[in-house]
């Protein structure tokens, strides 16, 4: 490696130390410990440290923030930590366009920090401080994609560094293009097995005039589901549709202070727009909650309000976290997450939650519900501290959930990737996809140096 | 071809007038003439087809509706055409998902006759009469993208046969997923190239309960492109933004009889979700109208009005060549139909615009314009009589347009696909994708078979 070390300075780092932190995520997968990273804060560097590993056959994994919850940037085989965390410039933005041209590593809260004054804002939002590169390699949403989309809908164009060393840009600043293979798309999701993102060029969109976080208590998950499917059913365009079930309030209660709530199964429930249609659709909500057995119905319309609601939403898998670390007396850096993140279509969605409902109660371990409704994802937040057994039922319970949602025709994972946690259940959902994803990974990277044994193995 | 004949039946089919009729799409491009038809009406008959093809090195090239307009159906190579046609079941309608399961040539007008009394429609509508296969493999879109999104964002999965026989499903019924490459979006706009297309699961959305379309008119271009320009920057939801310019207008009201509309620059704005929003809506544009200078301000709140603006908007292509056919008297098939596809970024859309009405009146041709102003992509439908010499005038002129696209940050091709028409317009647009884009289909199609010479060249 001291050639790299020579190319590249201090932005070489071979250290124990930042080996170890480079070497895992947010959840408990692991595998190697990084021969070395590399800090990039430019393309130059990103070309020449894939070059240099490509001609001496040395693995790399891209890091962004290191928010994974699926081991992506775990190097499994060692070799470079390639981190573009410093690659964090917000390199243009078009007022006119409503777009951002962004280094990879900037993240969604420096960009929206950023936008503070001019009226828009970017929509991606996982729970995490994620860099955008890395939300667009996994294939990312969070609460706004129901009316926004996931950040599928929300990247027009990236830059990216092929294993070749060739750098591309896949897209234009046109809102949509039929120019040939869609490879934008094709990096999005591929978890820096294809390619390494550098730059990204991503959609804005002008914060609505008003906005209001209608929310409602239920005592079963399934009149707060049927509520949810007949609101989708209207067409009305809703900004959010989130469910907190009743353990998941607990937790937040208790983590975030949310006075007014009772720990009970709870929708939260965004519309924006005109004055005019965003009381028009609040009564209609008012009123699909008094069909539905709501109760604890409460408007939160100025900012500070709504604020409460979404930081709670947000901080859902920290409040899990805190929960069991006070249950099980283990401190909360001991404790392993694992997070299920199924999707199922919208008609299986209650089932689906009775049926993982029942194997929780089964497995005997506690895990909060939080879930995009209007998508059908929905995440079992397992917070499990470090008992051997305790781990060896969540990782089946984690599997049987992926099994239920491929049953009821829907996919293991709805935006946080297959990493390395949901190799098995890709295998299972999708048996006759996987040969052609192989065939475009050996042709993009027949040295096999991109974040290998990620997604499938070879 | 014998052996095909024997497998295939009275679905084989080489009388010459069924070739030529295979030949070509709406536009004038051609090669050669296909060796035969196949009329697949099944799995079954494509698999053999696609299996024949390749066990004997003879090319196969995908048919739908023939509405092509960039010679996507041309069998460059002769060999098979693969007409989809009769594989027009609409296998499943799930109301709760908002989803219909199709055989690859079922038309959108198919699906949404049949979708009259469910409250639902599909939303993507190019002018013709396009399979839904067809649109995905072009990547289409239409008048309902602003609001609903384009084909990339209405497909949730597809059956698509690969070039080794192979039949694949690229997604699940889940609203979103994040398992492994995403296949989906690599078929859309592939152009057949490197699978054939043969169910689609799409998206259907809810028939909004007020709809409203107002137009105005405007004797500067740019007028209509400023007030477009402060409409999206509102984030107001528009279900549609169209511009016909005025000499389309001209076209127009000859061909559908537009009744009090002036051959003048033209804006049709659609709104529509609950009449208190519709209402706040349609007062905010008026005054934006008001605003820039338009007039013949008119609302459309009924269904037959709004039809027949609709309509009229739709059959923009037969207005424009019924109207080159009166203007040089030349019957209407024997005209030539060049219609350009540029999409470039908001801010670039009126210089385009005008840029390229000035390279028009250069050319001393006629091409009346439509446009989808949301998404910054519009139309010149150049309609040229059989006269060698328009002819060369009008394929530069068409080449200008999509040089002035590209040199704009925009795309040459927004909704029409590649083709034999843009290959040498991709090649100037995006270099460095094309080696990348012939390695998935070295990989996919190693002998070439599937739709050869489209998109780029081996």
């Amino acid at each position: 490696m001291e050639k790299l070390c020579t190319l590249l300075g201090d932005k070489y780092d071979d250290n124990l130390n930042a080996r170890q932190s480079h070497s895992h995520g947010e959840d408990g997968k692991s595998g190697k410990i990084a021969d070395a990273v590399v800090k990039a804060d430019c393309l130059d560097d990103v070309v020449k440290t894939v070059n240099y590993c490509r001609d001496n056959k040395i693995k790399l994994t891209p890091f962004g923030a290191g928010t994974s919850l699926e081991g992506h940037v775990v190097p499994v085989e060692a070799g470079i930590s390639l981190d573009l965390s410093a690659m964090n410039q917000i390199i243009n933005i078009s007022e006119h366009n409503m777009t951002a041209r962004v280094e990879a590593g900037v993240t969604r809260q420096q960009l929206n920090h950023f936008l503070r004054d001019k009226g828009l804002f970017f929509s991606v939002d996982p729970g995490s401080q994620a860099t955008i590169g890395g939300m667009a390699s996994t294939s990312a949403s969070g609460t706004n994609a129901v009316r926004y989309g996931t950040i599928k809908q929300n990247v027009m164009a990236m830059q990216v560094v092929m294993a070749n060393g060739a750098v591309i840009e896949t897209g234009t600043a046109a809102r949509k293009s039929s120019a040939g293979y869609d490879l934008t798309h094709l990096f999005i999701g591929a978890e820096g097995t294809l390619g390494v993102i550098t730059e990204l060029l991503v959609k804005l969109h002008p914060i609505p005039e008003h906005i209001v976080v209608i929310s409602a208590q239920f005592n079963k998950i399934n009149d707060a589901a049927q509520l949810v499917s007949e609101l989708m059913q209207t067409g009305m365009m809703m900004a959010r549709i989130e469910l907190l079930d009743a353990l998941q309030m607990e937790a937040s209660i208790a983590y975030s202070g949310l006075a007014g709530f009772d720990k009970k199964d709870t929708l939260f429930l965004e519309v924006s727009g005109g004055l005019r249609s965003v009381t028009e659709q609040s009564e209609f909500i008012a009123q699909l909650i008094a069909d539905n057995h709501g109760f604890n119905h409460k408007i939160a319309d100025n900012e500070q309000e709504r604020k409460i609601l979404w930081q709670a939403r947000h901080n859902a898998f920290y409040a899990a976290r805190a929960f069991a670390s006070r249950k099980s007396g283990a401190s909360a850096d001991t404790i392993q997450a694992m997070i299920t993140d199924s999707c199922v279509p919208p008609d299986r969605l209650v089932d689906t939650l009775l049926e993982v409902h029942d194997e929780l109660a089964k497995s005997g371990l506690q895990g909060p519900i939080v879930g995009h409704m209007g998508d059908g994802n929905f995440h079992v937040q397992l917070m499990i501290p470090n008992d051997d057994l305790m781990i060896i039922r969540a990782k089946k319970l984690v599997g049987t959930i992926s099994d239920i949602a491929i049953r009821n025709g829907g996919t293991c994972t709805g935006e946080h990737g297959i990493g390395m946690g949901k190799i098995a259940y890709l295998q299972k959902q999708h048996p006759d996809l996987i040969p052609w994803m192989r065939l475009i990974k050996q042709s993009f990277d027949p040295d096999n140096i991109l974040n290998p044994n990620k997604i499938f193995t070879l």
